[in-house]
């Protein structure tokens, strides 16, 4: 057994940070805000150090690199001849629903108004999909919400919901000429009962606006991720967003209470509940999470928020193997138990990438195969560090973890999630990323990374110079998901690495009963690809469901199924 | 501040027990077996004590009543005329698909069998619902329920699936002749991941059964139930229990991973996904969870079980007063936090009940207005027993409780339990109560009990005498989840009694934006007050999905919407 000086040596503060601050990329704890201006701020995040030489000539060789237009992207996709182009009559309409204010239109229908309004509805952040839309509506309540889907419905025209358009599978962005219907202006805050934890909240409020609401009362949104800082609680509800918390909180499908939505046709669906329990009838509102909005739009929700807990402790380990890695997790899951609230992993790549872009030493001294961030959260800070010590002794001792820091304070902590939560936003500093979000039994769950960065080495994509356009292969995520986030930075999009991941990728998951997509959701990205993760007669009822419910299909058309 | 002994004083050990045992009512932890023989045994239920005089008047006054047909209690339900009635030639099809195993049907259309058989299928356990179903059919494949489904389907068959039987809203007996199918002999547990804690088991596994398996383990099953030693998981899934551990676990909307279930047309629908991240296309797995029955026959499911908690501890508080119980529940949550798995409420008079029944003396001297029974689970006893005390100091101190006791080991656990999980059948105990299982938002749950007693006096129909119907009107329930279990036991079932309450009950749950139907589903008893927690946009999409699943309406039909 270690005796508690060598305990202590492994566990040490973080390496010096004498004058080092985590860079909080895009704002908050790796808050991945979204640039407002998507088309330069990602290739230089505001607050970036200075790049080293060799990853400064890869930024400069895509700066002139424009996002492709998704019909380009998608050569097969045709506009669905059902659907109406916009005419002026019909802006006539909405202008009428939606009433004089001009924060509630772009209109690039019948006004001349400056492109750039457009574009940051047009495009997601990761400069992947580009849509045509040419006019936005910005409804402010759900009975406008409600006139502007029954109008559209009748005339045939074709909408996209979008909230915070942090994305990652082109769920909210148009395709061709679809009408975007943002609901950025809905964003109240409608009630909180302090004794039993029911919030109910507009579908366009901010997340971490909602989180920091809570904070003030004591309670925690049940659903964190990088994002936090743009993305809408509608859209997380609508994309089933799984996220940091899930492990401790478990899924939205769980703490989702009740759903106010406006179906195609303009019925407003009142499912607001806000009771823990109430069992009267078919659980209509299950459907609306993780749809996607392809059968309506999501206006308010309710939802459970536990406790926030007063102890928070972080710590990193580095380890040799993923064997050591799942040995971790048992071991944290059984000994930490009820105060475990995030197991998170990330592999050595990943973790060079974040250290080279952040131009920062990493928190453990040396390279280590894997890293393990781990987060306890509870009522009782000394019961909380007794717990944790006992593990981390127990753990190194058995030689189970190399070595591995324990956050010292909040600034520390912070520091240590930076890591974890800076990892999207460093890869995509080479120009852009494939990225796969998967769930796989954990036994294989790394296996796929080594498989798939091997195929790129045979196929000679794979390369420190220009002529690859691949820089790396990595993989990191949610362990205590088994939740793997398959990540390809490369300095270029290029048809022959998407037919060097496609379909491999999927058949490798299928052939494990994986699924094509953990938390990410569909949208266009995996639409062609979800009969790896589900049967026809699944995919088939799927259907009877969308058809039930949007007939005419004008909901978010060319994605999900 | 109380001085230490004064608090030990409160906290001592529950009132001497010696000679006496907790009863266990129908065996386990309160556990709520199904009676073999229902007719007689909940009057007097094995190892019942013996009752004092009066008590035992009033059970003679009842020994000779006799469940009356579900059609003499609800006779505006007509026989629908699209369904067939049973002929041999279908009883011959059906013995060609369970093949030649007598234990597989129950045929009182075609043999002469003993009535008794068909008894345990037609009948609750309550006495309240009466079938007059000729066949039980009993598949052990979910090929076999396939194609006695599809059968069914072609035949115009009415079928009402059947697990447990140990539902109280009469939801699993069939009305008219509708044939049973009982998922009893499926109930093989089919795999466990003790990494991930996914477990995947038949629809027809006992509920106490799995948990004891799991417990070898070292998991629990998410949830917990006084019927669990009859209860089938497949039931508790389509009747979505909510229970004793929803305050901890949550509901099985988030803890169900996967499901199988047969569509009424025999379509095997195959969601029987064991990740617990899976966002591709919509959850159609939550419609079944809660549709008792009236879409599909579940026949597996898989569920994400957590870590099951070494320690646990026990309290049972008394209280003065409901707002004082509520405070209670506040300070419970917040310093208890992550340790906190059950905070349950029973009133005075339940308890005094469960006494005078069990013929035991009350863990508490006295009497007192309310009693909270609170669950901690954890990971190190030693850290939660300190929470506990630290607690019990500050509501001792403030006076927010009057008087408590803290089991000191398991077998005083499972005695204070006792008071709580045995309040049912002790009810029952009379000849019948009139049951409301609700969700009102925590302010006012209790006032429900008050109102409903008020008006009880004030129509002179609550006395000690035998001419008056009703013994006593209580409440109890989960208080964590503002689930309050409204019972009025009394001596006779009387139309006039239910005059008093419904829709008197509904209408006042309606008011507050209650639900009637908190965690024991719809079945036949509240398919008319649906209407008071669900508008009729809502009731209309329900109605549109049971069309889309079974148009013919063959499943489990007069029950639901």
């Amino acid at each position: 057994m270690a005796s508690r000086s060598s305990l202590m040596r492994a566990l040490r503060a973080p390496a010096s940070n004498s004058g080092r601050r985590v860079v909080a990329v895009g704002g908050g704890v790796g808050g991945v805000r979204r640039p407002s201006s998507p088309a330069s701020s990602s290739l230089n995040p505001a607050g970036m150090r200075c790049l080293s030489t060799s990853t400064r000539r890869l930024v400069a060789s895509t700066l002139v690199r424009q996002t492709k237009l998704t019909t380009q992207t998608y050569p097969n996709l045709k506009r669905d001849p059902r659907f109406a182009t916009v005419t002026d009559e019909h802006v006539a309409r909405f202008r009428e629903i939606l009433g004089d204010n001009p924060s509630a239109i772009v209109d690039g229908v019948t006004g001349s108004i400056d492109e750039g309004d457009l574009e940051a509805f047009n495009e997601d952040w990761m400069h992947k999909y580009k849509g045509q839309t040419r006019l936005v509506l910005k409804p402010a309540s759900t009975g406008e919400v409600s006139q502007i889907l029954r109008y559209c419905n009748e005339q045939r025209l074709a909408v996209v919901p979008q909230g915070g358009n942090t994305g990652l599978v082109g769920g909210s962005i148009p395709v061709f000429d679809e009408i975007v219907i943002s609901i950025a202006r809905m964003n109240e805050i409608r009630s909180f009962d302090d004794v039993s934890g029911a919030l109910v909240i507009d579908a366009g409020c901010i997340l971490e606006a909602v989180d920091t609401y809570l904070a003030k009362q004591g309670y925690i949104f049940p659903l964190d991720l990088g994002a936090k800082g743009s993305c809408h609680v509608g859209g997380n509800v609508s994309t089933n967003a799984g996220g940091l918390r899930l492990l401790r909180y478990g899924s939205l499908h769980g703490s989702v209470l009740g759903i106010e939505a406006v179906l195609p046709d303009g019925t407003i669906m009142n499912d607001l509940c806000t009771l823990r329990k109430n069992n009267t009838g078919y659980d209509l509102k299950q459907l609306f999470i993780g749809a996607e909005g392809t059968i309506g739009i999501i206006t308010k929700l309710a939802i459970h928020c536990p406790q926030r807990s007063p102890a928070v402790n972080v710590a990193l380990f580095g380890l040799e193997s993923y064997e050591k890695a799942q040995l971790a997790f048992r071991e944290a899951k059984k000994q930490l138990s009820e105060i475990l609230s995030a197991f998170e992993l990330m592999d050595g790549k990943s973790q060079q990438i974040v250290s080279i872009v952040k131009s920062q030493d990493k928190p453990l001294e040396g390279d280590h195969p894997f890293y393990c961030l781990i987060e306890t959260s509870g009522s009782n800070g000394e019961h909380d560090y007794a717990k944790l010590e006992a593990f981390l002794e127990d753990v190194m001792t058995r030689e189970v973890i190399a070595d591995g820091v324990v956050a010292q304070d909040e600034t520390q902590i912070k520091e240590l999630w930076g890591w974890r939560e800076g990892i999207t936003e460093c890869l995509g500093h080479w120009g852009g990323t494939y990225k796969y979000d998967v769930s796989i039994p954990l036994k294989e769950m790394y296996l796929l990374v080594e498989d798939t960065k091997a195929r790129m080495e045979e196929l000679g994509l794979l390369g420190d110079t220009d002529d690859h356009p691949v820089v790396a292969v990595l993989g990191y995520g949610h362990m205590g998901d088994s939740n793997l986030h398959l990540n390809i930075p490369v300095r270029r999009y290029d048809p022959k690495v998407e037919q060097a991941l496609e379909p491999f990728v999927y058949e490798w998951i299928q052939k494990r009963n994986g699924s094509i997509s953990a938390e990410h959701g569909l949208g266009i990205a995996k639409k062609s690809f979800v009969g790896y993760s589900r049967d026809d007669t699944m995919l088939g009822l799927m259907k009877q469901i969308k058809n039930l419910y949007d007939p005419n299909g004008i909901m978010n058309p060319y994605k999900y199924l």
